[in-house]
């Protein structure tokens, strides 16, 4: 095996040593392993934000990484802890719904409850298992523990309700999914739906429009406000130079429609 | 030796480049070395904060793994530049009382006085010793350099007045020692304080309560406020799904009381 | 070649996955790549920022190091993606100014631009040139790919407009170029300019002074402003336990002066 590469993905921020001590964790059991932040400022238990950006990212990653995902409001309550393969990935973290949308587009080839205890922390507390046994499994794994051996089989399947887009004849309606660092409005509308449109399509957004399509934002003068495929093939809208999100006044959950532009 | 590790306390922030030139000069000394970052948001020259996240995190980390804490007020001052071994760890900093909850536990084996031009940058700065000394001499000790090369051993002793908890019968009296992310209050009662108690202990703190003690968060109803053993043995207040310190409006400092609850 | 450095600096923020997807690119090219964030805390498509970090920290890093700069206000329009050689170090990013104040002091050796595909992302998204072209350049250069095989040759040269400090007799004035997280005011004046005035030369910054000139920050009483000779060789206005720009009410691009104090 290569050198093991460890994603984390939290919501710990980076204000305490909560990361760093997960990272020592890792050190511990696995020195060879890479570890490199996803980023760990989910807002505090936001387990929608987790699933988007763990879905955005993984499959930039080369095959055999290991996602760490701890985002977990449930933490030293009933709800599982696992660690799974899909797609030649590894993942790793609380069955509360972080991977329902990889879920959505496969199945996971096999899953465990993480119930072997000679794979966690021997002293465990009870507000802590990103240390105690969510980071051992990851480094584990990394070390080249088989997923079979860190517990008994399980099936891992969605947990949330997510709202779909809906597909009309030249409209289609969908939902702000996410609002990034530049206040780009990221969308649940995909690259497909703006290919299915005529080239002038437009966009409105909590009930503000048109937006034109674009290929690129650089191709809009300064500070208009415009649609676009981003890096992850969903529609953005964005303001060059500026926040779209600001100059909108919409947060996620917010509708956006496409449609023809007549 | 294994993989050096070197983990990173700092106030630096991430906003400006001095956390990445710590460790473009810590690889060109060991390049093997592997940084690890506790935090780089210790509150701008707040030492205390800094020996808490210290005390905090050190164990967590396997044997032989370097600190070096860059909290310096004093920096360019006559204050001592120290490396120390405690506990079959390393520890580099400035000699201010980053050190003193270590120390509280345990004494050095060794400490010696940063003095060892050798270990240091060939041009110093009066600024950023960060750079020109601590960093070296942590890299150095990485490569293999022994702690008596770096300079003259020195006594390394508690720097600062910390409030102990007070202990009576059925009555324990602390203080709120950090806050964390999640607005977590974190306190200087132990696990041990709450074992002496009745099962139905509660806590008062800054004159509200009663608190319940309870085993884990998630245990509780939502938005409920409970004190919980948290993972570093310390009893923190924390609110389910909310920020504690903000519905009670407590900073570090404010009383905390625990008691039997008849 | 020693283990290969790729230091990093963006404006992405760490909120979203961008940071950690190009590690996972990287990772997935050149897993032997130590990466090191210099800062992912640019403002948001703040070029002339960029290029004062990076002139601030480039020569702490090894030679050979690899600097990957993504602040990138024009992406996916007409702009240049580049590569270059200067003074040892290698530098990959869009040639809108991030490189300027490097070129101020010296020429690039060899300065390509980016246009071989074979050394980008199959697929590229034209609002992800970091992902799709910047990071995988780095990750061939730091796996031994030489610079000449990433595209044809051109001239790198300075892109914007940067005003200079002038110097009288006794007399030098110049400009904030950076506040840092402590609020120290950094400055285009120098430590040469320093040198050539009396020992008891005084700053004046927006109206505000006369500011004494010292050889360290701890060397002042508490709250006192004071101005020193910075670890970039920069003028710098410093508060001690203190923020200076908050306490000046300054930013960048105020006047500064350097004065003989009669």
């Amino acid at each position: 095996m290569a050198r093991p590469i460890i994603a984390l993905l939290t919501d710990f921020g980076t204000r305490d040593q909560y990361v760093g001590v997960l990272k020592g964790v890792i050190a511990g059991i696995c020195p060879d392993a890479l570890t490199i932040d996803l980023t760990h400022h989910i807002p505090p238990q936001d387990v929608r934000s987790a699933a988007f950006v763990l879905e955005a990212s993984w499959r930039e990653f080369p095959r055999e990484s290991i996602f760490l995902v701890v985002v977990d409001p449930g933490v030293g309550t009933g709800r599982a802890a696992v660690a799974a393969r899909l797609d030649e990935r590894l993942f790793v973290g609380p069955d509360n719904g972080v991977f329902d949308l990889l879920l959505a587009a496969q199945s996971a080839t096999l899953a465990v409850s993480l119930d072997n205890d000679r794979y966690a922390r021997s002293e465990r507390a009870k507000t802590f298992e990103g240390r105690d046994r969510f980071a051992p499994a990851a480094a584990w794994l990394a070390s080249g523990v088989a997923l079979e051996a860190l517990g008994r089989p399980v099936e891992l399947r969605s947990r949330l309700e997510w709202r779909k887009p809906t597909r009309y004849a030249d409209h289609a309606a969908g939902h702000v999914v996410h609002v990034d660092h530049y206040g780009n409005v990221i969308t649940d509308l995909r690259a497909e739906d703006l290919a299915s449109m005529p080239t002038d399509a437009v966009v409105w957004i909590a009930g503000q429009g048109p937006i034109s399509t674009v290929p690129t934002y650089g191709a809009a003068p300064f500070g208009s406000i415009v649609a676009v495929v981003g890096s992850t093939g969903r529609l953005e809208i964005a303001q060059v130079g500026g926040s779209a999100a600001q100059a909108l006044g919409v947060n996620r959950g917010a509708e956006v429609h496409l449609r023809r532009s007549a």
